[in-house]
């Protein structure tokens, strides 16, 4: 299978979590694309997905499959076993509303922001902003981030008692949150004490040279 | 199970529509909750779903479970014979990834529209509006219309070769478009006619007044 990514982008990173978390690695051939040029944006891009958006993954039977739910559901299933998207039905509800949530709240709404009230990927791609609409969502994410504090406040996980999906898209936002330098409220101290948690995660921690053989050490003289 | 909703309402729709096609009317019973009057809004409301939206499972155990999505991957596990999300991992790439995108492509963009560029739900619930990111969102959808045109020209659902979620979200968007009167542009015949034989479907047609029992047949004198 093919990914279509960028290893620094904060959707890319979903998809490059679930496969580190999946053992899938050896399966994946990486093909970036620059959101900087705006290679996503293109006719032959557009094609492929028409949301113009990253990541996108293709099948070996020339199947495109984009976004990261639809994504991280394929990967998942692919060997009848899923972890990261819920086994039962109570499991798979809680997993996908907290993702879900996890966009709406924080996710999209920084990319919003990002889009709409910062510089974005510059002005040859961000050909319509609305910053107030900007502004107005980058509050909406701060206010989300208060709400997941709550909710690890008093579980180890964003969606039951078990590393998921919900966890993988909350990572993505705080790694958006990073790229932009928007800070975590200081009083979230228990979504800041995950968050150091995640980070630890090997998926979490390789995901951007995980595409790379590890570089060979330098030889000492 | 309780289904907290509006019969109305198009994403309450798109959970009323699988609970139809699922055969699990008998095992839900119905709470209203009016949009007009804001109760979606309440702290009573916000509490059960933190981003203020409808509709909202509560299972036996009192456990919510929001978001259209979340609520159709559980109802569809619950009896171990997913038709609505797909079986194989490509059946479920295809369905989240084409759900999504009604989602993003029409539906939510016909939302941002009718929150933000009309009187929406009235003054008192709509306490912020930015009308031209809801203008740019209609023409979105519109936009969006004659994508999901082209790909039912060449195939009779959605997603894939039957019935599935992502048809499901369609739908939705297209009651919502009917609701406010927005045309679909008349060139996409091949939306339209799938959007007719839609409506023929039992679970469909039959969506708004689904929480009652049928009505007795009048007494000829």
């Amino acid at each position: 299978m093919k990914l279509h990514d960028t290893p620094i982008g904060p959707y890319p990173a979903r998809v490059r979590i679930a496969i580190a978390e999946k053992n899938l690695l050896p399966l994946i051939q990486f093909v970036p694309v620059s959101l900087r040029k705006g290679e996503h944006k293109t006719p032959e891009f557009l094609a492929k997905n028409y949301s113009g958006t990253l990541p996108v993954l293709e099948l070996e039977d020339g199947t495109f499959i984009a976004e990261c739910t639809a994504i991280t559901e394929y990967l998942d299933a692919l060997d009848g076993l899923p972890t990261l998207t819920g086994k039962t039905p109570r499991e798979k509800g809680l997993i996908h509303m907290m993702s879900k949530r996890a966009e709406l709240e924080v996710l999209d709404a920084i990319s919003v922001y990002f889009h709409h009230a910062t510089p974005g990927l510059g002005p040859a791609v961000e050909i319509y902003q609305n910053p107030e609409w900007g502004f107005k969502q980058r509050d909406k994410a701060l206010r989300g981030m208060h709400y997941f504090n709550g909710i690890l406040e008093t579980q180890p996980f964003v969606a039951t008692d078990f590393f998921s999906m919900a966890d993988i898209t909350l990572i993505g936002a705080l790694i958006f949150a990073d790229l932009l330098s928007l800070p975590l409220p200081p009083e979230c101290q228990a979504l800041q004490a995950w968050y150091n948690r995640m980070q630890q995660r090997p998926s979490v921690k390789n995901r951007i040279t995980m595409s790379h053989p590890p570089a060979a050490p330098l030889d000492t003289p």
